[in-house]
């Protein structure tokens, strides 16, 4: 039997202020800070440990995988990071108050942006600052990778790549694995993991920085699943 | 013209102590966290850039790096961490009091323990708790690769390993690269890449955190170097 830490990233200053993050590189609150120390102490408390991590390149899973290993006395691990584990990209939205998005475009069209899986919310252009064609860390990305706007089918489809070509070879390898990342993206690594329907994943959200576990059998089946508090 | 940057870790809180420190993975001071802000903030008002950073295993490296990444909003970059960055393994001085050294075993002794390259200072034996072989972040390491005891030469065989391999591929690739590490591992390549002299050598001393330039002609050939401050 094998375990998997998921974890996403602490509170950041965006969360607190209730707007539409996706790919932009918002810092963590001081609240998220705490939070992320908390999960690091909760999974040594526990006795995990990992032979490798994985996280985005948004620096809110950065620092929140940082302060956890800090914590568990394990900042000397490797540690991979992808684009393809960043949250959702969420076009034209990114940046924008929540609440005022519901009182532009109603409840219910906000509530199909963020929950159908087909539904695009409205694009950005490549002149727009907030296309990731302007920034060196996306350089490497193809011009059909860069996006205008996602939906979650979407980017279920980019993260699962790196599930298969990064993390099932270290599990294969009997490596302890611990993925820090984001709602969206640990939704669409929870939705393959457990073959949920996407009306079932439509119910699942994730909490900040609360260490999701899995135990896997030796086909990578999960058996079990548990938040560690 | 291509530039490389060194940079030693902040002060940690044996510096501070006037202590040997070696391998044992002692965290920096609070002063040792300032000075690693301000290295971030002079590289990046000298409008540096990186495209890939290299460190040791050891937190007081790897957490001076985190920070001045932090701070040039590059956290994002790969991130390579290798035990052969890692500082002289001192044995068993590791943890003692330079003065209390001093007044045991002389100031000349002492003085040849760290300054004369083929120099052992005490050795370890593999019961030692300080001994490297009882570290998971070591199990790759053959057991003769695994240090007793280590004098600035065999630092230096250890050390250049990496910088053909890894670092020398990066710089061929045009990559911007900073390598975080600590006193007697950067020792060792500023004597590599100048061509030094034991002689010469002796009398360098890398202040902490504060960025080391070189600028390296097209066959990595050291044109010049200066301290970024």
């Amino acid at each position: 039997m094998q375990k998997l830490v998921l974890l996403r990233h602490g509170e950041s200053l965006w969360n607190k202020e209730n707007r539409f993050t996706g790919w932009t590189d918002v810092d963590l609150s001081a609240d998220g800070v705490l939070q992320a120390v908390r999960a690091g102490q909760v999974l040594k408390k526990n006795r995990f440990t990992f032979d490798i991590a994985f996280t985005s390149v948004l620096k809110r899973s950065i620092k929140t995988l940082h302060t956890v290993l800090d914590q568990m006395d394990l900042l000397w691990l490797p540690v991979q990071k992808s684009w393809r584990l960043n949250e959702r990209f969420y076009g034209a939205l990114q940046g924008l108050n929540k609440a005022e998005v519901i009182r532009q475009y109603g409840e219910e069209q906000v509530h199909l942006w963020r929950r159908d899986p087909h539904a695009h919310p409205p694009a950005i252009d490549e002149q727009d600052e907030r296309f990731p064609g302007h920034y060196l860390r996306y350089n490497d990305l193809t011009y059909r990778e860069l996006p205008l706007t996602e939906n979650l089918t979407e980017t279920m489809t980019r993260v699962l790549p790196f599930w298969h070509e990064a993390i099932i070879p270290a599990l294969r390898q009997n490596q302890k694995v611990i993925i820090c990342a984001h709602g969206n993206s640990l939704r669409a690594l929870v939705q393959y993991i457990e073959n949920l329907s996407d009306e079932a994943v439509t119910e699942l959200d994730i909490p900040t920085a609360i260490p999701w576990v899995y135990e896997l059998d030796d086909r990578l089946n999960a058996m079990k699943h548990y938040y560690l508090e």
